[in-house]
């Protein structure tokens, strides 16, 4: 990586984590200096202003999520294997974060709803990503006979990811975490029944 | 009311809206000041600072949580409904909300994670309200016969706020209510299953 590469990352990896602690607003200028150590034109060089910088730290976050993904999905081979493993990688959010703060998509949705709306369209791609990804897992069960056929396999994926994140933030209100972890086990319960 | 109550209760509503929007850190004392008409002083003649309007604009959103589930819950006689209703108030929370913005307890819990302990700890007092509501609702089922046994009343009440919460979020991203009505039949469903 050049310098000015290797400075762009730095800034977006301690924005990132500043973002997703503190939200949009709870995050300022001056905090980024301080965690980057860089002065305000060294941090301008680089980004217009907070808005694109804010954006481009929630896409440096969901290439995070993503490698998650594919780093665990890759170890296992069936499509049950598969879906479990997402489940508990969306769990993993709550606990072991890829990003210091909890699940970026989930926070930055909540955080954004009703202000910054070019976060909030990220959030909602960045859902739509996941929402598409797990109903690929379960079309590819389905149409392998691994799973039984069932009607809204969107609706089914976009349960998942909800019912597994209302975990992920319980678990974070409270530092414990039973709260995801019992979500996980309720839906992979629950898939068990309905696809097996 | 006295004009020093009133004026206290016009701050605290609408404050409570402008943090369940933007969050304690999106709301700025201009923004209070501009949405009630008041002049600073005015503000600070009822509140020491910002934090503790945000803690109180909370305690204010949740007494309209607590009279939204008395409403409803008095309308309806047997403990399922009761729980149909527990889970349908959670869910409109997304679609008409007790204060703008969505549900006060997960939107605060989540602005406030890392950055605000008084207003978290509020946050986690109101979910442990909620949590004990609901378990007390599932008890009496047990108690009267009209629900089956099942061994964790409490972990059972935190999954049904989690899961219909979820959706609540969910919801409001995309500005669409099929989310949380697909978490509220969902765990519906579930409950039918667990104790009829």
């Amino acid at each position: 990586m050049t310098k000015g590469v290797e400075t762009r990352e730095k800034i977006l990896e301690k924005s990132a984590e500043l973002f997703n602690q503190h939200g949009y607003d709870g995050c300022s200028l001056n905090d980024i200096m301080d965690a980057t150590g860089l002065q305000k034109g060294g941090i301008y060089n680089h980004f217009k202003n907070k808005e694109e910088i804010a954006v481009e730290a929630f896409d440096f976050s969901m290439q995070k999520v993503i490698r998650r993904f594919r780093n665990r999905l890759d170890k296992v081979s069936t499509s049950w294997e598969k879906l479990v493993s997402v489940i508990e990688t969306i769990g993993s959010f709550a606990y072991d974060p890829v990003i210091l703060g909890g699940c970026p998509m989930f926070n930055t949705a909540v955080n954004s709803m009703n202000t910054h709306p070019a976060l909030k369209k990220r959030a909602q791609e960045g859902l739509n990503m996941l929402i598409r990804y797990v109903e690929i897992k379960l079309e590819q069960g389905v149409e392998s006979g691994e799973f039984k056929k069932v009607d809204d396999l969107t609706g089914l994926a976009s349960m998942i990811i909800s019912t597994v994140e209302g975990g992920v933030i319980m678990s974070r209100v409270y530092e414990d975490d039973k709260f995801v972890k019992q979500a996980e086990e309720f839906m992979i319960g629950h898939l068990s029944n309905v696809l097996k």
